[in-house]
This record gives structure tokens, sequence and C-alpha cells, in this order.
């Protein structure tokens, strides 16, 4: 028999799970407890703190082999790694992208930067994530495929790509979004900034798409200061990421010779530094987050109306941000425990505001957003650093 | 009585001055004999390496202090800050922005970033940078200036905005140039990205512009790994760059709002450690390089047609590369010498490709640019690191 739903039920099973006398618990720290100091320190005795030196290609190396993607491009941050991601995939100014309505602003600014228009999907509840039928059901009313490509018939723009977006580390049902993308010829991206460390069907996250992404923010699981990476299997597109991020400069001893518009977008060494020490310890941060959110699960199961997200069938997620989802019933509930929790030093934090309710987007073309909606009523983040 | 011309001489000469025994010399190297393990390594006890952390104020704060400019906004890098400064200074999409046609790629791409149209300027012979004078003349023939800005009459675009670069770290002559701009109503923007630690008139470098950017990439006088800096003396431009450069958030306790295209451009706190460690031995560096520029001087001064490029009058350069200048008559002989000095392990790189002879920038509005096309014909770049 479970408790009634009261705030302070909730309260007292958060307090039941974290670390008695803290003032304050933060949504997310990083965890230094490898070899970050000596990997850093090398770095700088060796004097190569910028793009040209070795960790950088270390790092990208650890990205490789922890998640099977063939190819890492470490770079200044996971928006930068999109912004170069959604143009290796071919999408230009004018074309539409398909992007989640709940996400962060990152994934709709990314397709801004390059003159594209975020065309904005609906999630599904059992994933968080873009709901691939939904989606189906849509495009089969809205698009037209010809040659060219998908075309949106009410804008007349061509929909280019698919970017889905792992929420909070939980896996996107890729299966039916990648045969989405067959049948109507998008591209498929995916913005993996919160889910390294989080597979679907025994692959990681970011195996599906043409190009993919990864965030090494200081919230995220593993962190770099400020870093991300662009991640694909194609050599080529890798090739082309490497030349795009270091200011499209050709090869030679001394000249300088730039073939196209290029960014100044590569990691530093020291960043990468680390990153390197950061990712020996992946396997154990995701083993600490897994046991935290089966903790939470257990203390919440016993109050009526409030849940924890866990992962779907398919899905071994790195639970980055845990997500206490409030029952229907309840979500006039929401800001009371935002409140309520803030104030008594447990950080929590709402899920972000719909991509079309920020005035920059509110004239973008959209699907009907019933179950995005409804989920950011709902959810609250939970505190969820590894050392809890 | 000089020495005769003879690429040997010039290596001989340089070889007095370089360190003996060394296989290979580099252009720039950072110096690390302060407090950057110590900064580090606090930074990664406190857990706040991301943009949280409050190395990053106290970085912006030195830099406010050393250059007498009152806002400072760490960010990435150079070209970040230049994306960023020229919105600031409200260059918007089809506007022309004059630059020179000596410099980076960077100074051009930031401009193309925000679709606003580089437009190239000649370069002075006594400064290696823009040439006011030339501008002045040009602008007289070309632009007609009306209530909504200055128009070039043969494009029909605005040009909205001029960007300096100070060469290698020498100030261009700032005085008419400023005058220049409000002749014809465009904004000044500095990019002083090679000139920290040089000042002309006795005031930094950036002072000038409403807006001015500064870089702190690995091969520069003070290293962050990669960064750069917003510099400006407007609190209210200063507050924008802020808010330009972290998503364009705005503040609540845990909201997600932001109300307008943002970006995710502000340095990291292990970045902004290292360049506090740096800033505080910014003066010995400028010392020992300017102390470096002498002798490089002395000891080419006695070889006829090549000299060492040193500062004007109103100028005191930072020195950031030395530039050994060949006379016209021995411009053939460049390639020579760089091919020579690279095998003999002494690292040193011709000036940049003009911008208009990229294929990218091939389009772009330009001047008669007779003195820069000739200085790049001439300049070799000399290592240059402070502890030489």
């Amino acid at each position: 028999m479970k408790k009634e739903f009261s705030l302070n039920a909730i309260i007292g099973a958060l307090r039941g799970v974290l670390p008695p006398n803290r003032d304050f618990i933060p949504l997310h720290e990083p965890c230094f407890y490898g070899n970050e100091w000596n990997y850093v320190k090398e770095c700088l005795d060796s004097g190569w703190v910028s793009s040209a030196g070795n960790y950088v290609g270390r790092f990208e190396q650890l990205l490789a082999d922890y998640t099977g993607i063939k190819h890492a491009v470490a770079v200044v941050n996971g928006t930068a790694a999109l912004h170069i991601g959604l143009q290796l995939a071919g999408v230009t100014a004018g074309d539409e992208v398909l992007i989640p309505a709940l996400t962060f602003v990152a994934t709709a600014n990314a397709v801004s930067y390059g003159g594209a228009i975020p065309h904005f999907a609906d999630s599904a509840e059992s994933t968080l994530g873009l709901d691939p039928g939904k989606l189906d059901s849509y495009l089969q009313e809205v698009a037209r495929v010809n040659l060219q490509g998908c075309f949106n018939q009410k804008s007349g723009r061509r929909i280019k790509a698919a970017v889905p977006m792992h929420t909070f580390g939980h896996p996107v049902d890729m299966e039916p979004l990648v045969e989405v993308c067959r049948k109507y010829r998008l591209e498929l991206i995916e913005d993996a900034a919160e889910s390294l460390g989080s597979f679907y069907q025994g692959c990681h996250t970011g195996s599906w798409g043409r190009v993919s992404i990864l965030s090494f923010n200081g919230n995220k699981i593993v962190t770099t200061g400020g870093g991300g990476a662009i991640m694909t299997n194609d050599k080529c597109l890798a090739g082309q990421a490497r030349h795009l991020t270091t200011q499209a400069k050709l090869p030679h001893r001394w000249s300088f010779n730039h073939d196209r518009l290029g960014y100044n977008y590569r990691m530093p060494n020291i960043n990468a530094a680390l990153g390197c020490a950061q990712m020996e310890q992946l396997p154990e941060f995701v083993r600490k987050k897994r046991a935290l959110a089966a903790r939470y699960r257990e203390a919440l199961a016993a109050i009526e109306g409030a849940e924890v997200f866990m992962e779907s069938s398919q899905a071994r997620s790195n639970y980055w941000l845990n997500v206490l989802l409030l029952n229907k019933n309840y979500s006039d509930q929401r800001d009371n425990l935002l409140a309520l929790s803030n104030s008594q030093g447990i950080m929590t934090r709402p899920a972000w505001t719909l991509m079309p309710e920020l005035p920059i987007y509110r004239n973008c073309p959209r699907m009907d957003l019933k179950t995005a909606a409804d989920l950011e009523k709902r959810i609250v983040n939970l505190p969820s650093s590894a050392y809890l």
C-alpha cells in the first residue's frame, strides 16, 4: 500500500537516498578520482596545452574504443559538434531539420547557425525522446518524397534530416526511427550529448546516425571542462570534420591556404588530458549512476503519484540525470516541488521549455506536440552525480 | 659596412641569437613558469572545471586591469570573440565590414559567420596593419554617407564597420583610423588577437574600438590552451556579450528561457585558471620578447637586404612574432629562406595568403592592395617564444 502523494513525502524519500549533513546537493558535479592531475600536469609540463598536443588523439581513441564508433573528432563543445555534424550530413541553409520539441536549446540553435529551420517533433512517453511512430504518421501526411529528397508540402522546403536527442541519457527507440529515416530519405544525426555510456540493443547511442555528437560540458557524465565530439563510422566524413574544425586550412609546411569557410572548433590539449582521465572511469561512473537510479526508484516507489523514469527494455541507460515523473493528476505540484526542494538545498530542475514556446522558434513548423507538452509539465530532474 | 645578402648569412645571424644545441626551435611556444600548476590543481580540487567556476571572473578582472579596458568576457577562442563582437557592434547579414587583406583567415571567417561580407583594405608599410590614409581616399571615392550610415555605391550594401588587426603585435595607427571611422560613420572593432601587451600612444590596443577582442590560443603571448575575450568599456555591451555567449539564457533559479539566438562560447574554468597564471607573467613575457626583438634587429642589421620590423614611434609592441622583412630586391628569396631555415630546425613562416586570393573570398569587394601584396611577399616570421 503506497503513501499518499505529498511534497514532504517526496522530499523525505529523496533525503533517504541522498547523503545526510550536506547543506547543498547540486544537480550534477564531476568526479575527479583518477588520473586527472597526472595527465593535466603532464600536459602542462610538455608545454602543449593547445590543439597540437597528443592528448587530443588519445582522447579521441578512447571515445572510439568505448563507443565502438570508428572515428571521433574532439571539439570545443557539443553545440559546435552538432553545428559541424549537420553540415557533414549535407544540411544547408533553407532546409528543415526534424528535432524534438523537448530538448536543450543548443539542438535548435545548432540547426539555426547554418540557416536551416528546426521542425519540431513530439516525444514518446516510453523514452522521453522522438516518437518514431508518430513521426511516421505525421510525415505520411505532410511530406512528399521524390528523387530530390523529402519535402514539406506546406512550406515547400526540403526536410533534410532528423536529429533524435537521447533525453537525460535514455536512448530513443532507434530501430523504428532508422526505418522512418530510410522511408523518407532523411539523414540521421544523433544528438548523444547526454548519453555517453548509454546503449540501445547493445550498441552505443550514436551508432545509428551517419554522424553523431557527444558533449563533455561540466555537468555531463564525463567532463573536459567544456568539450564535445563529432562521431562517425565514415572515414571521409571524419576527415572533413577535422578539416572544417581547423579553419579548413590545407596541410602545408608553412603556407596558409583555406579551401572553404572553416571554424576554430578543435578541443585544446589540456581539456583532452582531463577527458582521458575521465574516460578511464566511465564504466565506474555508469555503474554508480545506475545504482543511484535504482535507489531513487525504490525510495519513490512507496509514494503514490511520483515515479522514477526507468530505461525501456531495449535500452541500457547511463541515467545521466534522473527523472522524477509526476502523475498527470499532480503536474500542478511541479513548481511547488521545485521550490521546496531547492529551498532545502536539494537541487532539482524542470525539463526545458518546449522549443516552439521560445520567441525565436515560435514560427517554426511543428507536428502536434501533446506528449512533449505533457512530459514537460511532469518532469523533475533529481541530483545525479556519480559520487552519490 | 654590411655583409652582402645571402641565405646563409641570414641563418648565421639567426643562429647567433637563438640558443645553440637545439634540434628544433618552434615559432612560438608557451612558458609555464608561474602558478599554472597551482591554479589548475586548485581548479580540479574544487570540482569546478566548467564555466561556472571562479577563475573565469578572476581572469576577466586581470585582463581588464592590465589593458585598462573596463570589461572582459572570456570565451572559447578569438574567432568566437570576434563573431560576437561584430554582432554587438550592430553588424548584420548583408553588411560589408572593412578588414585588412593581410590577416589570418579567422578575421574574415568571423565576418562571414553572421552573413556579412568582408571588404578588403590595404596595409601600411609602417605598421603592417590597415592604412588609414589610403582607406580615407578609397572611401571618399566609393562610399556615400547618409543618416542610415555608410554605403558602398558599387554594391549598394551598407558598410557597417572597420576591423583593424594589430599584425604580429604591432599596433595600427589608430588616431587617424578613429577619425576615418567617425567621418564615415563606421563602427570600430579592434582585432587585438595578436597584441595583448601592445600599446599605442600609451593606451592598450583594443582601447579605441567600441568592442575589441583578444586571443589566448596556444601560440599567443598568453595562453589558456584555447581561448579569447571580448573587451569593451560599455557595461551594457559587456552584459550582452555574457548573455549571447551563454545560449542567451535568461536568469532564473531553474527555468529555461532564451530570448534570442545564443552561442555556447564561454571559456571553461580550467582554461581560465591557466590564464590567471599566465597573466601574472605577462609583463615579464613582454620584456623578454622586446629584448629578443632588439637582439634580432642587431644581428640582422649587419646584413644587406634583410631587416627586422620595428615598432613605430607611437607604438610599444609586444613583438608577438618577430618579422624579418626582405628588401624588395630579394623577395624572390623568401621561399628559399623558408625552406632552408625550416630544414635546419629553425621554424619560420610566411605571412598569410592575402584573403582575396582564397577561393571563398575571391568575389569580395576590395580596394587596391598593393602594399599588402608587397608585404606578403617579403615577410618571414622568426621564432619568438619568450624563453628565447
